[in-house]
């Protein structure tokens, strides 16, 4: 079974159709799909962006927002603007690593549902607590879990992943021998490329 | 019949793909494609940007030339990486708008290939040429006329226009009722949408 890893921010906006397509495409290959949240901030602020490009470009940022609102239409995802944005991530990365690797994906879905599909506020500790009750965890426990200096160092770690592999947004798929595949756009042409297959129009 | 308006720079990458694909893509849908040569030098200016974002932003350039280079093998289009990049488009954008509507696609293809399936300086005066001649154009006839004031001012107008529809990068499509798709990735969304037909997965 070929392997592929998905590297998302959570308040990247293109982040939440993937986060939501990509296991039903992977299945349909036989693909196995590695959640990795990391942080876009620090890799924003090596290019002298103290926030989101498409705040820092107006026109970018408009359009943006449309898009996704009409990608979210094509894929029947429930879409309410986020306020603000982009929101605080840390606390949602933190937690998705304290969570071992079968429980990520579905706090992930979760948190970007939340987020981009309720507008809720998902920097706020109560609302990472409520999706982990959902989950049918204690809150408490798996919070105080992420606090801890190994989930810390764990985040460091795949975020200096992400650099070295040339990431330099989200959502983004690598696969073996360094291929890598930016945005929702490239989900089915980047999972085709892990089995070898090379799209043809 | 329905008509798209799409809006070009010759230096832009996913350009080149778009230009090659979208007549084909039109003209299954009965639908008529204006084509609209801009500069995005003048709005990236604006966004403080006095070169490509692809060079601005390392890791950002290096991807993108990779994925056009799957995206060529995905058409079958020839790929050259050109050099320097990007080319200055002042002279090619100014000859496409002295051609008339049915001339222009046939040159600003022709343009494109040269730039990006040869890796010829687009930006010189004899490559623009031999294109006009391998048309059956008299080269020195469009190419004075392409220096006038008239085509001068009619490119402005391009650009205040592109400006004004809320355009930031290229390609973009646009509709009438103000609908906006950048990209070589939204050419079919963006046709389809002209027609009223709403994507849904």
């Amino acid at each position: 079974m070929q392997n592929v890893d998905f590297w998302y921010d959570f308040a990247s906006t293109y982040s939440y159709p993937a986060a939501m397509r990509i296991e039903a495409l992977a299945e349909g290959r036989d693909i196995a799909v590695r959640w990795r949240p990391f942080l876009l901030g620090p890799i924003f602020a090596e290019q002298g962006w103290r926030d989101s490009p498409f705040n820092l470009f107006a026109a970018k940022g408009r359009y943006m927002w449309r898009d996704l609102e009409r990608i979210c239409g094509q894929f029947s995802l429930p879409f309410q603007r986020p306020t603000p944005f982009p929101q605080n991530t840390m606390l949602a990365a933190r937690t998705a690593l304290a969570l071992g690797d079968d429980a990520r994906p579905v706090f992930s879905r979760a948190v970007f549902n939340a987020e981009f599909g309720q507008s809720r506020p998902i920097a706020e500790r109560p609302v990472i607590a409520e999706i982990l009750k959902d989950m049918g965890y204690h809150p408490a426990e798996i919070l105080e879990r992420a606090a801890t200096e190994p989930v810390k160092q764990k985040l460091r770690m795949q975020n200096e992943e992400a650099r070295r592999l040339g990431i330099f947004g989200s959502p983004c798929l690598t696969i073996e021998g360094g291929e890598l595949f930016w945005g929702n756009d490239r989900l089915e042409m980047g999972l085709d490329w892990a089995l070898g297959v090379r799209p043809r129009a």
